[in-house]
This record gives C-alpha cells, sequence and structure tokens, in this order.
C-alpha cells in the first residue's frame, strides 16, 4: 500500500528533491565522514514538515516511541540496525533493560514498548522491561489488543547497578524522555551503559540548543547540495523566562515574534511565497504542561495569554516562567485523503529504518499534529522498498521523496549528536 | 508470496530449530564476539542442504552472483548492510569499481551485476563496471530483458592503479573468483583495496581448507547448542594428484570414498536414519571442467572414470591431475511442488540481507542443483520479514527456519573468514 500523497507535485520542492537524489554518493559520503567524528544517538524519531516550497524537521525525539507503527517490511532493517548499535556499544552484551515512560496506561505506547523488545530480542538480546515507576510494585502483566503482552517488573537498584529480579543487564536503554527531571534511581551508575545518556532528557536539553546545532548541519549540507539552507532549516528566536498565563516576559516574546515573522516575510517575498507565514511558540525544553501555539501576528499574543490565563485556573502560580522557543512555522502540505500529514522518520543508530505519516483530520496545516486524535499510516512504499528510484520524474515517486525525508531525519539526528557532545557533563575538554 | 515447504515438518531437524530458536542471544553474542576478532569477508553467498536431520553448507561462495534473485523487499537491507561495510572499510570512498566475471554472456548473470551496481549506488557509491575480459575493448552498453541496461567499460591500468576512464576508484570490488588465475593487471595494486583480497580466489582457495575451518566453527556452535556437531557439518575426506579421465589416483580416491561411506554410515545407524549414503566427489579448488559426482559405492568409480574419459574425448591429455574433495552428501528434502530446493543465503559484511530457493525440477535430492535448468525462487516469505518467530511450532514456521538457515550461512561465512586469514599471503606473524 503506497500512501497516497496528495501534495502538489510542482514547485521547489521538487528541485530539492532532484538535487538530493543527484547528489547521493556526496551526501551519504558526507554523513559517513561525520559519523567518523560524531556518535549518531542511539535511536531517534523526526518529524519532518513538508511545505512544499520547503521542507524542515520540527522536532527531533532522542527516546522515540510509536515504534509499533513501522511496518513488518522495515522490522528486518531495525533489528539489522540494532545489531550493528550494540555490536558498536556493547558486543559482549547479552542482556538489555529497557525503562519505559512511568505512564504506560496508553495502549498505543504499550504496543510500541513490545516492538521495541522484538526488535532487541530478534538483534539477540535478552530484554526486560524495568519499570521506574513507583506504582509498579510487582510484576505486571499488560495485555495488548492483539493477544501480544509486555511484562513490566520493577527496577532494582544496587549500589552501582539497575536490574530486575535475576537480571543483571549490560547496558539500560532508556525510553522515557525524563521530562519530570532525572529520578535518583537513574543516577551514579557508573558500570553500566545508560542509553541514551541521561542529559539526551528534557532536564538538560534545550530545543533552542538543538536547532542551534542543526543550523549547522544545514547550513554545510546546504552548501553541499548548492543551496539555500533556509530551504531545509526552520529559523528560530528565544527568549528567557516567560509565563503565559501569568503575562511574564510578553515583551520579549512579542519583539521576537515580530523579528522572526519579518524574516520569514522576508523569505517568502525572496521566493514569492504567497502563504501566511507564521510561527510556532513552544517551552524551550519538555512541554510544562504548555501545548504548542501557532501565532500569526504578536498581536494575537494577549488573547493567547488570557486563555493560558484561563486554562491554568487556580494552579496559574505553579509553573515557574521558562524559557521559550519560537521557531519558524513550516506548512504541512502532504495530505492523505481529507487529512493533514507529517512524515516521521525513525533511526536507530546512523541508519533510518522506518517511518510513517502521522495525519490529524481536524488539524489545519499549519498546526501541530502531535495531539489527540492523530492517526498513523505506515510509509510502506510500492515494491515495499524505501529505496530511491534514480530516473522517476521528481514528486513522482514515493521512495525519493522518501529518501529526502531521510536526509533530512539523519541532519537532525546529526545535530542531536552535535548538541549531546556540547552538553555532555563529562566530556574531556581537549584545549 | 510464502515458498511452499513440502518438507516432512518431523525429526531432529525441528529439535535442532527449536535449540537454535532457543539460543539466539546467545549464538548472537558468539558471532558479535567472533567479529571482534575476525572480519568478514566483504560479501558471499552459501548454499545449505536440509536433509531433514541434518543442515549443512556444501559450498560458499565468496564472488557471488544471482543477486537478481533477492527480492526488492530484500533491497533495503542488502543497501544498508553494504553501508555499514563501504564506512568500515573505506570511509571517504566515493566510487566503487565492481569487475565482473569475463564471460558476461549470461543474462542472468548480467542482471546480477545490474543490482550489485544498485546496491552500492543506493548505499551511496558512484558505481562502475570495469572489465578486464580482453574482449571488451571500448564502452560495451547491455540491455536486459527488463529493459535495464548496464555499462561494461574497459579497465586502465596505471602503474599503481585501477581504473576506467575519467573514474579513479577507492575500491575494487571483484565478482569474479578468478578460477583461471589472478590476472596480472590486478596484481601489485597497493594504494587502493582490492576486495575480496585475490588469495579469496580459487587459485589459492582450497575448499578442503573452508571445510576444515566449518569443521572447527561447528564443532564450536554445536558446543553452544549442545548437539552433536555432525548435524550441521558435512564430513570430508582428500586425495591429492586424481584426474578421473585419465584414470590416475583411482586408488586414493576409492579408498577414501569407502572411509568416508563407512563414517557416514555409522552416523546414519547412530541417528536410525533409513536414508543410503553417499558421497559428492568434486575438486578441490575450481572446476577443472569436472562436474560434481555423486557416488553411492567406490566400485562405481571405474564406470566413472570410463565416462570422464569419454566425455573429455581428445582433451583428456590437457588436464593435471589436480586435489580432490570427497564430501559427505547431505541430501536435501526440501521441496517447492515437484522440484527439489535448496536454500542459498546471502550476506553483506556480516549481514544476512536475503536469499532464495535454487530448484531444480530434473534432479534428484542427492544431487546437485547448481547446474543448467536450475530456477530460483525468492525467499520471500510471509508478511515479507525474514525474522523468527519465536514461540511457533518447530518446523511450522518459514521465517523460523530460515533464521536457522541464517545461522548456518554465517557459520560458512565465519570460517571463510579464518580460512582467508590462514591463506593470506602478507598476513603477519606474530609468534
Amino acid at each position: 500500500m503506497v500512501p497516497h500523497l496528495v501534495t502538489a507535485l510542482t514547485g521547489p520542492i521538487n528541485e530539492l528533491e532532484q538535487r538530493v537524489l543527484d547528489s547521493m554518493p556526496a551526501i551519504e559520503r558526507w554523513f559517513r565522514l561525520e559519523w567518523m567524528e560524531h556518535t549518531p544517538p542511539f535511536y531517534s524519531s523526526v518529524d519532518v514538515r513538508n511545505a512544499g516550497f520547503k521542507l524542515a524537521p520540527v522536532d527531533t525525539n532522542l527516546f522515540p516511541n510509536g515504534w509499533n507503527h513501522l511496518t513488518p517490511e522495515m522490522l528486518p532493517l531495525a533489528v539489522q540496525a540494532a545489531m550493528a548499535a550494540i555490536e558498536k556499544i556493547c558486543p559482549e552484551a547479552r542482556n538489555l533493560l529497557v525503562i519505559p515512560e512511568n505512564n504506560v496506561a496508553n495502549t498505543g505506547y504499550l504496543a510500541s514498548l513490545a516492538q521495541l523488545q522484538r526488535i532487541f530480542h530478534m538483534a539477540g538480546l535478552n530484554v526486560r522491561l524495568g519499570s521506574i515507576d513507583p506504582a509498579i510494585k510487582k510484576t505486571t502483566v499488560m495485555t495488548l489488543p492483539d493477544g501480544d503482552s509486555i511484562t513490566l517488573e520493577p527496577v532494582i537498584r544496587g549500589k552501582r547497578r539497575l536490574g530486575v529480579k535475576d537480571f543483571d543487564p549490560c547496558t539500560i536503554l532508556l525510553n522515557t524522555d525524563l521530562s519530570a527531571g532525572v529520578p535518583g534511581i537513574l543516577e551514579e551508575i557508573y558500570e553500566q551503559y545508560v542509553l541514551p545518556p541521561l542529559h539526551a532528557g528534557w532536564t538538560t536539553r534545550r530545543k533552542s540548543t538543538h536547532f542551534k546545532c542543526y543550523e549547522e548541519v544545514a547550513k554545510r549540507m546546504g552548501k553541499l547540495l548548492g543551496i539555500d539552507p533556509w530551504l531545509i532549516n526552520p529559523l528560530f528566536e528565544k527568549c528567557g523566562e516567560v509565563n503565559l498565563a501569568q503575562g511574564v516576559g510578553m515583551e520579549c516574546l512579542s519583539s521576537q515574534v515580530d523579528v522572526l515573522l519579518g524574516k520569514i516575510r522576508r523569505k517568502y517575498k525572496e521566493y514569492g511565497i504567497k502563504e501566511k507565514p507564521f510561527v510556532v511558540v513552544k517551552t524551550d525544553n519538555g512541554t510544562h504542561g504548555m501545548g504548542i501555539l501557532t501565532v500569526r501576528d504578536a498581536k494575537e499574543l494577549p488573547a493567547l495569554s488570557l486563555n493560558a490565563k484561563e486554562q491554568a485556573g487556580g494552579a496559574r502560580g505553579a509553573q515557574a516562567p521558562h524559557d521559550i522557543l519560537i521557531q519558524e512555522g513550516v506548512l504541512t502540505k502532504e495530505r492523505m485523503n481529507d487529512a493533514v500529514a507529517e512524515p516521521v522518520v525513525y533511526m536507530m543508530d546512523r541508519y533510518v529504518v522506518g517511518g510513517f505519516y502521522r495525519i490529524h483530520a481536524g488539524r489545519g496545516i499549519d498546526e501541530d499534529l502531535s495531539a489527540p486524535g492523530a492517526d498513523f499510516v505506515p510509509l510502506a512504499f510500492e515494491h515495499s522498498t524505501h529505496l530511491p528510484q534514480p530516473g522517476v520524474r521528481p514528486g513522482a515517486s514515493a521512495p525519493n521523496r522518501f529518501y529526502m525525508y531521510g536526509v533530512v531525519g539523519r541532519l537532525a539526528m546529526l545535530a542531536a549528536s552535535y548538541e549531546l557532545e556540547a552538553t555532555d557533563p563529562e566530556a574531556e575538554v581537549y584545549d
């Protein structure tokens, strides 16, 4: 089944696709050389938006879920990549402990965990799921709608090691983004590999740092492709100490929204783009209970603040002001039937192992699709392959478009690698 | 499409399958540790025979063709493995030169070359085909039945490098088994990677060396699985200086056939196997124009010698006596409809990337299927995946059986790695 792409198949994005395809050997070599110097995140997923005139990552997840949306055709790729990842990190490993999110009530998340366990089992490891949720006090079996089941076990923390009953893992794989902070039970584990590292969690991560790193790699890829890096890079600004519900930091927010909208407007003018520019306002780390806001004019901000105040209700004093990312809004012109769609690219180690379209019938082309009501359509291609097909007319080939998405996804992964190096608390400084 | 396996689904092979599946994490770890010490061949294919009571490799090809028989579903796996292989050997590579067999009249071989070129192009290299055939004096375009075409260019040899016009490769990939000896044009290339190395050709390789190495790895895997290694290992003997057509060396041949048949008979007795033992007689390197002979009794040898004499005709004096491998014959109990089938496992670097069944309606269960009239059915599995399915009844799952074939294929590949180390003319001796 080929996702039915209704995206306009003309315009600059096809020129970009053609350049990307023509430059395939150069692009792959560039990545190979980058991976000689930098370590890819253990796994990642990247939300990509295709505006028809530009293509950009908008979110890079270093603790991806949604593995259940990968098709069976793509599983062997994930398994092979997992083998490569394990071999590189800990070839002597027998046991892998996966630490899931604490809140596992969501059936979709359970299915993703089951798939992840399956992938690493197929790659040749004994895999158990160790919960750090204080509510999980004993082994808990949860059954999935398809009859599959997963077993959560409470973790057991020794002085220097973490495990579950009768299971001492060599490697601990985090599948929780640590939004609520790093729990003590995960700290000071020096004898086991903890992957991704703790500083990949939202306690340390900042979206602005990620997109700063992305800007750098996008510039270099732009040079390699001979294109304006803006075509693959979302612009951004940031503000410190903002609390919309309390009306704190609104001057900075207002002026930065103006600045960014101005920049986008100039780019739109340069390329003759008739769309209305917009920006997306989000917290610089985690969510802090604040949604993602679409803003088309700084004048909308007072109303949004009022709205946030009402929503926060009595709890409005609870949230401390926090850093805010103001990101260029990238339209999505991709559609499946009537629903707006955005591709999500999955990677394991340095390899693209699959992806799907996140679709949302109730959302607009300038809105966040990662919301209740979203649905998922696997990127399963004609001939079940995501390999590019050189020679096919630009825009006409799903595999070719997916190759381009995979390049952008890998650029974002590379940016994450730079980001993790820059924020590593244990990095050795050589200069 | 699932190959319709008519193989008896009872008996010892299912017990083996169960042990292999149960030991998956241990097996994968064992391979990981092996690959820390040994270098896998760049690519390989292994013919496997499943007798229902034992499963063994009978031929390991280090210059595999037949890539065209891999399904599109399997291509991404091959591409990912190719990326891993390139990254390890020459990450800085831009250009790859593939040296095909000299005789490319065979359409199937051309299709295999096209596929190989496609795989390495997808992996991000500029790939050209450089012929060392003196008959190819200029760029030659050959069209395939499916409309695809491949372009052969005569190689250009510089003092230290090999290339084609305006193309200086970093790596030279041999897809010719050098049966006729190593041509001077491939010698003394010190500035480029030549893969596989020249000593992987039949000038240096000996099947008996390969199966001696295989015996070693099979013993260790047998220990890991807790099984008699004979269940995965074909016994063999050898003779030097034999020429069947000239009747030279017949005493050795006759006595070794007797010895080996005796050994097999004892094993059959031990396991209560009612089949008639047989051995396969083949040249220890290349083919020397001699086919593969099935021998059930040493008494058959004089008749076979006479037959060879007649076939050789006037040319009988041309062939010097050569070494002979006498290998335990492994029945194939696999069938597709009425045709006898044997699986062929394809590997790139350390990864199993696919496979197919070689079937031959005109041959018996104890005969070589690699003969004119053979057909190929891709190992495309239900749900398009070759991943094992733990929990499924032994013998009932094609993916589970293929996992077992992949283990045996990788054992043979590992044996080839040992073999190439042992025969490396440039090996440094540390003791």
